[in-house]
């Protein structure tokens, strides 16, 4: 439940600028009424003091910098448990594909769920959750992926619905039915299912509010993933998973589908970006997945000079991404892949809502989005990619109510 | 104060290994008997829980990963405030010297560093070695260098003696005399004035236990430093900030000097290794620091498999690595220096402890070392590199004392 009217005072308030001129509009003294969970004004302290009769619960944040709730629009919780003794043995010199053989990888989490009971996978997801919270993400997308047959995937499904019901963040799921090919499944034959059976169930049910392939040689081709996806509903966002070990044709597949964005891209040409550009596709970039499979980071800079919107995103998962916050994410793109901390704010707040679809209603400081929000513990939205392992979060207001402060 | 008797019980203790064998030697069901803060028996929970007749306040932290207390060997705190703005000027694409000119740089942190009162430099210095006890660091190194005055030195270490009074961690102090020349100084009256006014008066007061130069072209000469500090006792240990961004002969200077340690070796040839290796000097490694100047990561591995003693540090400072916790230092040792994670928690620990001439009281899990220990909320010291951005204390145990356990 929300608090009635909570109003945030005397913050240094990350605004949307003018697209024109500046990514952000700094209100240097701002207050923000939120009443029921929903930003109802925005404004110069001096002016929303003077001017509102009741300002409800006061939260008085002393100048520090105000920005939108972080969203991390590419996850894959919930899943079972970690791999940290397959991160071990890749340390140790052991390649993917080795680890593959003795079924590791996916299928080592698919087995990892299949195993697990509900209480077990809540359970991770919500102390997952938790700690982004205090991290600042107040919206997240959940995954499905490890289920590999119909029952599992729409038991994960489900399982999100439970969290989204129940966690403080704006939970969005997608549908990650090509995540692997289940073992000893033809593809052909789970293509077929996926079509035939499991996307009609998810989408009866009102399960998923996107899908998402992971086209890679290892995993879905191209060919599969259009034949699966070429007769959804038009109002259904698809994502890709693609172009992150190697190109496969995944960007041309993401413009015959409307693709509403597409994700990884360590590996994309200059006709590709141009490609991106043109159709008004957006790039979700996933720097720890880079980090941890020791790839080339994505091109963030000649996506961004290009116009290409860019998002980014943890891509949390037990295999090749452990990050679970936003901020050590951001600081990866501004010191390793040249972003300035202004755009690694944009690419966690409204480029990443519009990645969910959700960019009405989410990441922006203005009247009728949600009340999150994140008071970092400095004036300058820098101080995050400048201290590396450091959480930048002073407190969290999620729908509209305050988190309680954070120790590091 | 410490607690009277507190013992931990049911850990996964890491203890000193033979050396021949392993780094470390895993006590997997361990306990840890600690009397007015120094550990005085450690053993199988179960002979332990049974021989001792009254445990004291009992911890049980049911399988955990229990490591020794992290020291942190190199930082610069105090100092006076961050260089955030500075940073950004580095994203923009200035250089170091543009930012130099302009006043920036060590010299700016200097100015910071007079203008701020006493209580403004103790409060900050506590909030760092705060954050960083929450992330497991229950000793550290503090050093001067920000003074650049025989008064603003002496101000510098007494206020560290205050904190290494008052700070529930160890504090070693290290005068770092020679960090940039004083503006409007020529440097030859600087080493004069170090070697016959700060040094002598340093030493009289009891307040450094190390003293430490930088040698860099822009910074101070191998024939300068050697001046200034061969005539010291030779019970005080010497350090150097070397080959960060150039060879300078400082490594031969380290043997002339009987050095215990040179820090950086961003820039460290195949010769200069054997050096250290066969006069016993360590290495102290800093990635943040190369993170930070895009400078090429330290030779680690080469250094290690040469049998060097390496050790990691934060470098803690708001021009060339603003990182304050160790866990985010052993993630980029692991994942970008290609340490294993066993050799990073050894980096941090006894070797840490070796370079700060403390390794008869701390770094290791050993009767008559003092009662600081992590509890980490895994079992296995892999998951501190495996999940870069999370902090991966469950609880911390400093100088027998349990520490509130933290939130994310
Ligand atoms: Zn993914
Ligand atoms: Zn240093």
């Amino acid at each position: 439940m929300s608090l009635k009217r909570v109003t945030l005072i005397h913050g240094r308030l990350y605004r949307d600028g003018d697209p024109a001129e500046a990514l952000w509009q700094i209100e240097p003294d701002g207050a923000v009424v939120m009443d029921d969970g929903v930003i109802t004004r925005v404004g110069p302290s001096r002016h929303v003091m003077r001017q509102e009769t009741d300002l409800g619960t006061v939260i008085d944040v002393d100048g520090r910098a105000v920005i939108p709730g972080l969203i991390d629009c590419h996850t894959h919780v919930p899943f079972a448990g970690w791999r940290v003794d397959e991160y071990e043995a890749r340390l140790r010199g052991q390649s993917y594909e080795a680890i593959a053989r003795k079924k590791g990888g996916i299928v080592r989490s698919a087995r990892q769920w299949q195993e697990a009971t509900d209480a077990e996978i809540l359970a991770m997801a919500r102390r997952l959750a938790q700690e982004a919270l205090l991290w600042g993400t107040t919206a997240m997308e959940m995954k499905s992926g490890y289920g590999l047959s119909v029952d599992q995937e729409l038991r994960a499904l489900r399982l999100i619905r439970r969290l989204a019901a129940e966690l403080p963040q704006h939970i969005s799921a997608t549908g990650l039915f090509f995540h692997a090919v289940p073992p000893e499944t033809a593809p052909d034959d789970w293509i077929r299912t996926v079509r035939e059976v499991l996307l009609p169930a998810a989408l009866a049910e009102g399960l998923v509010s996107a899908v998402d392939a992971f086209i890679e040689r290892t995993a879905f081709s191209v060919t599969a993933v259009a034949q699966a996806f070429e007769a959804l509903p038009a109002s259904l966002p698809i994502r890709l998973h693609t172009n992150q070990f190697s190109r496969q044709g995944g960007i041309e597949l993401a413009v015959r589908l409307s693709a509403r964005a597409v994700d990884h891209l360590e590996y994309l040409e200059p006709d590709e970006i141009e490609i991106l550009a043109r159709h008004g596709i957006a790039a979700v970039l996933m720097p720890g997945a880079a980090f941890y499979t020791r790839q080339p980071y994505a091109p963030a800079r000649a996506l961004l000079d290009r116009g290409v919107r860019v998002a980014l995103a943890t891509d949390l998962n037990p295999g090749t991404s452990p990050i679970g916050n936003l901020p050590t994410v951001m600081a990866m793109a501004v010191n390793a892949m040249a972003m300035s901390p202004d755009e690694a704010l944009a690419g966690v707040t409204r480029q990443a809502a519009y990645v969910l679809g959700i960019q009405d209603t989410h990441g922006s400081i203005e009247p009728g989005r949600r009340g999150d929000l994140v008071v970092l513990d400095a004036d300058t939205v820098a101080m995050i990619p400048y201290r590396l392992g450091h959480n930048p979060v002073d407190r969290v207001i999620v729908g509209g109510r305050p988190v309680t402060p954070k120790t590091p």
